[in-house]
């Protein structure tokens, strides 16, 4: 019974008076009491778009605790306005093994290829030329717990690239960008910038978590990205001069730990330090760039509203977004 | 007489102690009386990197007058440190017509080729299809009088470009960061990017005096370019509707002023609207970082002081710039 | 059946426990089942004064049907608290035309006369001596499509005067304010004070819709009320110069245009220029002392809440406001 | 020797070239050697209009000595150009005794007639009817140690009416521009409006000193205008209450104190309570809207550069003020 | 029946699926029908350490009449999670007397002994040496009306020991820090320190209510507890003037109130004067110091989620406390 | 020739007219030729205490040579005022070697012993009972090069305790005052703040330079002391981890890095994060009133202008400070 539809509809596209018989995870569950005294089950569904509020009635105790938070359910039933918000009333519903769902569809992931990324950030990187700072990306290369977590680890908690894998999709970004500009700009360091376009946000590998939520660690929380990687650079340093025998020289570690420390342009946003060479800003900048194109095209993609020509107001950006940019004439 | 010196030393790179045998653009003149009722001649000479004021002791008022404020000066004598600001005292001087010498030496001017620069300028228009932004560049580029000023204004009096030619090569640079960057972020209106960049900053063209200084002119200071530049676009718009017989499309309008008004990114410097769809991001971001390199870098090659790593502290950077990034190992 | 009331009760006037027997205008409606499969309605009911929530128990699809969004609807029943909210219980209704209505109960619109209101600001304005500041108001108010849109415009979407007809009343008390203080302030040009006193908010009329709701247009949304008026105003001087052969002063035109730039008075709201000549300032204060009474007023006129001497906080004033200022003893 | 020119040259109209022949009111002196061992007196000269540096080569010690600081000092010499500044170089000197001079030329001081000013707010304040209120202005003009330094007082050290009377000029403005505005806003509490706008500046009459310079007192600087007039307000209040037997009432008492606190509008400004009644804005804005107005005004009527439109950057009103907007066509 | 558990439950540690037998203080009571035309009662249940939302299904008219608001009403029933928070569903009520409560469980009031803080207070201002400070701390004691309300005072309404007594236990934990930095500092005056620290909140006897519920009195949100101390101190200086036939010294006075004007450090947190003595520093950071640990350590305390190492964002620190910094280890 | 003064007067105690017969340290010299041809010297003397502009009129060339920058020379002349500043007139002169004069009299250092201050300060870390802290110390103290350093390194350039043994002084204060307060607080991790409280600014003694003169290090400027100390405290937890085999517990590390990159308290203050426990409010408020306490007072003792009883204004404050709050009475 309960026969799976093809196609598993997420919640950013579901509306009011819509019907479903898929699987969803389950985030949160409660059992609570009519005034006639029924027992009915509220819980919250969620995929990889975002979370449902729903409500089971007629439900038993037994049926509740079949249910498992942070595990699948296959819900039967229909979509509704309630106050403004959506609501999913489940007629049926039986739990389902994790390996009989694709995972993907749960988690917040990127949609590009991770391995074909990594390849791509490693060829761009190859033309750095300066000894040392070849040697530094090659130690984070070379770690493999480090890459590891880099290529799974989201870029943000919510502002931009809040998935899996956001983290290397932004930095891919950033270097091509990087990549992009520098034979414009012959005065500047190149080696310097994409070097640090590498390793501006490697910290947020350690700030978030990156399971099937995505949280800060209490490292993340107490000490942030930024100090993180300034430490982690500042230990792959020490490596290499005592594989090397000879001392990492302190202008690049500065300035690499500089460009990592002000990449977040003012002291506002948690820089401790204001950018100080012209490479700092090239990050800053294009590091910035990368974050807002996100921000604004998921903004507009993922608007449910056909009606109107402006996302709802975007507090992080003071506006909302006009989604019309695009398709002019 | 005072036979001229192959070579002009330009004043940024006068040092205490060189004498000097060549000619100058004098700014000030005063005459004024010693202790011993000697008069004495204190004047600002100049040349297109920057001024230095001098004293010609013994001097007479017939001297005096032969002397004139904005016109050339040769002088021979020699450089002392005062007080720490170089000093030149002047042992003889004539007065030398502006026809003898090289005006670039006197004025700011761009080091580029400016025919050069708007020919590729116009290349990386070519790539927009919009057919109502092929027109409303079209207005501009036929627009006599606006090429001229546009070609001959600085960017800014003081902070980037500030020099003749100044806009075309800033707005070059943002045109080729911007047709460099497309490629990589396909979802983003590449038409509405370019034609923006192009006019992002044209309104300076009135705000600016290109002359032998850049000053505000009363419109820029109390109009601003922005505003400046909203309203000749509104001008061109109406002109090419009234050639077509169809209205200038609304929504194309409102997207390329907007972009225009939100450039400056924040309220505080001075755009009265903030961006508010991903191609404004892009202006916004590749101004500024075109601004910020300019802006680094010669306050690196034009720092004097070569025992310290560090400029001067930037006020509107907040913060000294280190002078060693380029230079690495 | 259903017989009217002889007079409608607003919305800001209900308290809990009244009964109703009126006609509102429905924004939205949505039809839902109890957990008993019951089918309900909720849906939004208003007037001229505010909203109101309502539910309709034992409904069926062929009610809901009937039942139109911005249309008129007859209701009998009666107001609960709900959660600390107004609700109303609907225990019958039926559709009203349009026509058998009183607009004005439905729409926030002045409670002055327009035509009145017009008729004192050009009395005001005939004070205007100088000759180019009364052809470029005589443009204005020649201008049908303009001054048909002026009139009927709200002042802001919520701040102040946010009905039909507000942008008149603010712009009128701003012009007697200005009026009455300039005889006080003999060196100022009281020609600008006044004409601007009249333009200053006039691309309001462009920037937000006057039907039965205000909403941003997508142009006042991205350009802005102070961009499109001063864009207004330079195609205004165009015309007059075509007119009458002669260049519009350069000069006047500056200054209008910069008082219109900086009547916001600071960055931060959304002025791209800074208030440079006294005139500016006037324009500036009196336009914010009228906006603050309103405020101020209104909000102590419509506080439900007889028991506290506050109203609510307000955001915009960081403040709550002391309602019994007006009844000292 | 020395005859008096008929007229004193003003410090902010003096040219470099101008010989002068006149009385000034010294301020600092120093004597000082050349190189070759001669003496030389440096010291400041000033009038109302502000200061002027000098030197007098040749000096002895007995003339040094005869010069008093705070003295007055008749010079016969000539005005010098010196790096930009002015300079005067003293020919020859003499003391002269103060009652021989017109004190009125050397200390800032209102050009208009104090009693004049003083009935005219009087005559405006009659207008409040509320008993309570009337009974605290009574308290205050029939303080004659309060009326009299009130009438002397500056409004300011520097930003606006900085000199002797300002501050009773400025306070009659504001009283002006409140009894002009009041009738069109019949919903405000006029009696509140105009004893505040009376009150508003009171303290500082205790934190300005009003004497040959304008400084604060300790007091002043400690403790501040605002909460001096508060306590003073108190203080009548209290003796108010012991002569009628009766509680003055704790509301007027509140309203009172709380338009004074608020009267700067924000924190920032030194304001601990933000205005919370509509009567509260009035006093606010016209308060700044009479300073704004000195300011730019002043600073254009002393504006000695004839050639620039503007006058220089005001530090305060983050701008340049326009010259030209009085005198359109 | 519905005999009383011997323990009152406290409302902070209320969890689902609990059943509670004991008496709440009821703020809001209201009478609701549901679809089906029962009528039911939703209320508000209180302690001193938080509010409970409740309802109790099949009410009648009498049982809601007979709940009184602000009355006491002893409830048996359980805790449900009710869209995230806990609602409490009444099964059974009856009204109980004030007497027959210990409203030390109702009221939030200190844990600790007043008059044994009072007296260590007064112990710890016996340091006092100077004369004047003597006599003005002399007069505050000694005034039993201030005594008493000082005594039950809260020393806010929310951030920091918002509850009867807190501002004796926050004033004492100010005093005791001056007092044990004190000898630290020789340079300070201990005297000032000292009688600053007692003084400095004190207005926030008149500026809050002590009563049920802690709300800003009319002159608390009008005038601040700043200015309201400002003037009581001037008071009693007079008091003092009047008693001993000689001046108050004014820069006691002017000292006294500085330090207390200063005190919260900034304009933005509304001192009307930044510090100017060393010793207003030091008020200034103790009385900070002492707010943030109470603010932290009660959110700590009073976290209710045992799951995770942060409480929730707090919006006055911004930033989210971490709770294991007690029990490193 | 020349007998040396027995007591060096400092240059903070100068006054023109003072006769001076003793010994500086020349930081800057230059050669400069008079208008009639003569050379003189100008040159910079210094002590501890200040610097001093000096000129020697007819000098030589090898006079000139024989004067060594960043050397000692012995002068004797006067004082002068000029243009406000102090001003020497060398009369003679000859170099002094270093052995001959008392560093302590040039170089700005603390008048306390530095041994027996860091011997307290162990002292106080001896009531340190966790282990792991006590480990994290022993590193650190036990760490030769850095405990030079830090005993060597001034606290700041110029905000306070700008001398060599600044930094030692300065935390000291901060660690006594902390042992103070935390008997008053039992609810804080003692050991954690103490910890903190020795390691909050241990990074300065990388950031500045503890020389004749106090520059910031290149590494200084770029990354900064907060980021320098919080990789310090990672290696030595890294070391500590190899010697014990032991991971260094996160949590500890987490805390005691997350105190020093909140300690200045806000981001504006280059903090990467704010506070987030209360032992972090501890250490950031008393390290912040230890250095306003210094600033305050030392600007009060080093004002040399007796008759004003405020200092000039002091930026870093926003306000002058008030000179007499020590002396009451």
């Amino acid at each position: 019974m309960l026969p799976m539809n093809s196609q598993h509809q997420f919640v950013n596209q579901l509306k009011p008076g819509m019907t479903l018989d898929q699987v969803f995870l389950v985030r949160d569950k409660d059992l609570r009491t009519t005034k006639s005294g029924d027992l009915y089950v509220v819980c919250t569904l969620t995929d990889r778009t975002g979370s449902l509020s729903a409500r089971m009635w007629q439900a038993s105790e037994s049926l509740f605790n079949a249910i498992k938070t942070e595990g699948f359910l296959h819900v039967k039933g229909r979509c509704e306005d309630y106050k403004g918000a959506l609501q999913f009333i489940i007629d049926a519903c039986r739990p389902v093994p994790a390996d009989k769902v694709d995972l993907a569809d749960y988690m917040p992931v990127t949609e590009l290829d991770v391995e074909q990324m990594w390849a791509e950030l490693l060829e761009i990187l190859r033309a750095v030329k300066d000894k040392n700072l070849r040697l530094l990306i090659k130690k984070f290369v070379e770690d493999r717990a480090f890459v590891a977590a880099f290529k799974k680890s989201p870029a943000a908690m919510q502002m931009h690239h809040p998935f899996l894998g956001g983290l290397l999709e932004h930095t891919l970004n950033v270097a091509r960008a990087a990549a992009a500009l520098l034979p414009l700009y012959p005065k500047l360091n190149a080696d310097l910038v994409l070097t640090s376009a590498f390793l501006h946000d490697i910290g947020k590998s350690a700030e978030l978590t990156s399971g099937l939520s995505i949280r800060y660690t209490d490292r993340g929380q107490l000490v942030g990205h930024i100090t993180i990687a300034a430490i982690w650079i500042a230990e792959k340093a020490r490596l290499i001069s005592e594989e090397t025998g000879e001392d990492f020289p302190p202008e690049t570690l500065d300035l690499v730990q500089h460009i990592l420390l002000a990449h977040h342009g003012e002291h506002q946003w948690g820089s401790p330090k204001l950018p100080a060479v012209p490479e700092a800003f090239v990050v800053h900048y294009l590091d910035n760039l990368d974050a807002k194109i996100w921000m604004t095209t998921h903004a507009v993609e993922n608007d449910a509203d056909a009606e109107s020509n402006f996302t709802p107001y975007m507090r992080q950006l003071e506006t909302q977004i006009y989604k019309k940019s695009r398709e002019l004439q």
